[in-house]
C-alpha cells in the first residue's frame, strides 16, 4: 500500500507518500481501506520525533479517520461498512489496522471526509469535558486555541452541555470564528491578559497551553475549579504556587488520549458516539473543515497547520 | 467566659486563659459549652499568625470540640444535647457558637472527650478520601505523616474502604502504630525515599507535605493516580513537571475544610456521620489519644504536638 512517511527523518518537512506493508492484523482489528484522515498538531509533533507512538502502534502518522471495512479480521463485522476511525497511528495510509472498539459509525448526514475531521476532536473533547470534567449547565468554561481543530469542537459542545464559554485565540478574525460557534467571552491573548478578564471565574479549563499559562490558569479558576491540560505547546516545567490550590480546592489535571489503554480508548469511543454522534447527526454540533487536501500533499497540510492560519481542521483525502 | 488567647500577638507561646466576651448566636447556630476540644496542626500555625480564621469566624483557636447545647438559638434543638462539632474556629472556650450544620451526635460508646478528638480528622478525610477522591478496595493508597492526628485516622478509613495502604512517617516507632492500625506498606521518610519504593504504584495520596513532595509524589503515581494536597509542611513553592502529568492522566487538587463555605461544611458534616459514623460506633475504626490535658494547658499542648512526640490526637479538656 502507500503510505506517508518521512524521506529524512532528521526533516520533518520531508513526508512523502511512499509504498510500504499493508497492515497486519491483530486479534479483535479490522482492516479499513482509508478514505480520509484528520491532521492533528500532534501528528506535527510525531513528524519532529517529538510525540513517538504508544508501544504496539503503528509508526505511521495519523490519529484519525475514516473509510470502508476490506476485512473484518475476527471481529463479526461486515465487508464494505462504512467506519470512523480513532487511532494510535496509521491514518495517512491506504490502510490502517483497527481495534474494533475504535470504530464508530459515520455520523447521519456526513460525508465519510466530514466525518475524518471529528473523531480526535470529539473524543478529546468528550473524554475530557464530559466524562471527566463533567461539564453542566450554568458552569463557565475556558477553552484555549478556540479556533483550532479541538477548540472549534470543544466550544459548540460546552453550548450544548448548558455552559457559559469563553475562549481564548490570537486574531480577531479567529475570535469571530469562536463566536460564531457560539463563544460568549472572546480573549485575543496578543493584546490582552485572559487571567484579568476571568480571575477567579472559571469551572473548567480546557488548557493546551501547559508551562506558560498555568499561574494564569489558576487565577481564572472560581472554588473547586479544574484545570485540564492536554496540550503543553507553551512548555512542560514551570514554578507552581500549591498555596493557590488549597483554599478554592482547585485540580490540576494531564490527559493524552492516545495513551490510554485499548479499554481505555474502547470506553471513550463508546461513550462519545453515545453522547456526542446524537449531537452532530441533527447538527447542534457542526464539522468545521478549513481545507481539503490529497495525501500526497501532507507535508503542506503540515505546512499549512503549522502556519498558523487555519481554522478548525484540515483533511487528507486518499 | 474563659478562652485561650495570646498574651502577645508576636508569641506563639504565649497561650493562656482569659476572660472574654460569651460569642453571640447568629441566625442557625447553637451556643455549645464545651467539654472538650482536639488540637490540630493548624491551631500551632494559627498560634503563629499563619492560618487565619475565616471571614465571620471566631479568632479564638480551636477547629473541633464536644459538649452540650446551652442554648439552642432558632434552632429547633434541645438544650443538654451532647454534640461533637466542626468548627471554623472558637474551640479553645467555655463557649463556642456552632452553626447547626456543622454538628454531629456523639458516636455510640465515645465519651464527650473521644469524641472530640475524631470530628476534624474524620470530616478531612472523609472527605478527601471518600467524597473527592472515592478511594475504592483494591487501590493503593499512600497517607503521609501516617502517625499524626490526620493519618491515624486516614489508615483505618482506607482499611475499611478495602484499599491497600503506605504511609511515610519519621520513627520506627511511629511506623509500628501505624502497622498497628492496618497499614500495609510502611516508609520512613528520613531512611527512605518513598517514591523509590512507591513508583507508578499510587492511585491516591493524602499529602501534608506539599512542594518538597511534590516531585516524588507525581512519580508514585499510577495511571489516573490522584494526588490530594491539605497540608503545606514542606512549603507551597516548587517547580512542576507538566509533562509528567498528561500520559498517566494525574490530578494534583489541593482543599481547605476551614475554607468551605457553610453549606460545603454542613454537606461534608452529614456524609461523614453517615459514612463514617457507624464506622466509629461499631469501633471498624478507632480513637487514638496521645494526651488528655486541661484546657489552661493550651501552650503545653501545642509544644507538645510541635515536638514530634506524639501519636495521634492531644485533646484538652475544659
Ligand atoms: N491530550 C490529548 O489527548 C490531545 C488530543 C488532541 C489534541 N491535543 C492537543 O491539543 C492542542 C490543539 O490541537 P489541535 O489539533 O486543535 O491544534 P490546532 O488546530 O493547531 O489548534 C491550536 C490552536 O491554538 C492556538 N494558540 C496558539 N498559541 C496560543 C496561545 N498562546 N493561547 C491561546 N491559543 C493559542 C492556535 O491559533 P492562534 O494562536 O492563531 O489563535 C490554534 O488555533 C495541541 O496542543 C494538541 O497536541 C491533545
Ligand atoms: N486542608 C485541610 O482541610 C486540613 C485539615 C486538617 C489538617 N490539615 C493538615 O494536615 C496536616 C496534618 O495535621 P495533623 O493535625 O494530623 O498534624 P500532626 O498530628 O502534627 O501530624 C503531622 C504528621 O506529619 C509527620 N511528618 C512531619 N514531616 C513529615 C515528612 N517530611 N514526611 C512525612 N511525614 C511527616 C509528623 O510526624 P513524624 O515526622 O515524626 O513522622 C506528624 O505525625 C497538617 O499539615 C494540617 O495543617 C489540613
Amino acid at each position: 500500500m502507500k503510505a506517508i512517511q518521512l524521506n529524512n527523518p532528521e526533516d520533518p518537512r520531508s513526508l512523502a507518500l511512499v509504498e510500504t506493508d499493508t497492515p497486519k492484523l491483530r486479534d479483535g482489528e479490522v482492516l479499513v481501506k482509508v478514505h480520509a484522515a484528520g491532521v492533528n498538531r500532534g501528528d506535527l509533533l510525531q513528524a519532529r520525533g517529538h510525540y513517538p507512538p504508544p508501544p504496539g502502534a503503528s509508526d505511521i502518522i495519523g490519529l484519525e479517520c475514516s473509510g470502508v471495512i476490506e476485512d473484518p479480521g475476527t471481529t463479526g463485522r461486515t465487508i464494505g461498512e462504512e467506519v470512523a476511525c480513532l487511532l494510535a497511528g496509521g491514518g495517512y495510509a491506504e490502510y490502517v489496522a483497527v481495534p474494533e472498539g475504535q470504530l464508530m459509525p459515520i455520523p447521519e448526514g456526513y460525508s465519510l471526509t466530514e466525518a475524518a475531521s471529528v473523531v480526535e476532536a470529539a473524543c478529546t473533547v468528550w473524554s475530557n469535558l464530559g466524562m471527566l470534567a463533567g461539564v453542566q449547565e450554568g458552569q463557565t468554561v475556558l477553552i484555549h486555541g478556540g479556533a483550532g481543530g479541538i477548540g472549534t469542537f470543544a466550544i459548540q459542545l460546552c453550548k450544548q452541555l448548558g455552559a457559559t464559554v469563553a475562549v481564548t485565540a490570537g486574531s480577531a478574525e479567529k475570535l469571530e470564528t469562536c463566536r460564531e460557534l457560539g463563544a460568549d467571552i472572546l480573549i485575543n491573548y496578543r493584546e490582552q491578559d485572559f487571567s484579568e478578564e476571568l480571575k477567579g471565574r472559571c469551572d473548567v479549563i480546557l488548557d493546551i497551553i501547559g508551562a506558560k499559562y498555568l499561574r494564569q490558569n489558576l487565577r481564572s479558576l472560581a472554588a473547586d475549579g479544574q484545570l485540564i491540560i492536554i496540550g503543553l505547546q507553551g512548555g512542560v516545567k514551570t514554578e507552581i504556587n500549591l498555596g493557590a490550590l488549597l483554599p478554592r480546592r482547585l485540580s490540576v489535571r494531564g490527559t493524552t488520549l492516545r495513551a490510554r489503554s485499548l479499554a481505555g480508548k474502547a470506553e471513550v469511543v463508546a461513550s462519545t458516539v453515545e453522547h456526542v454522534w446524537p449531537m452532530l447527526s441533527d447538527a447542534r454540533i457542526t464539522h468545521h473543515i478549513h481545507a481539503t487536501l490529497p495525501l500526497a500533499d501532507a507535508a503542506k497540510a503540515h505546512d499549512l497547520l503549522d502556519s498558523g492560519a487555519v481554522t478548525g481542521k484540515i483533511v487528507l483525502e486518499v
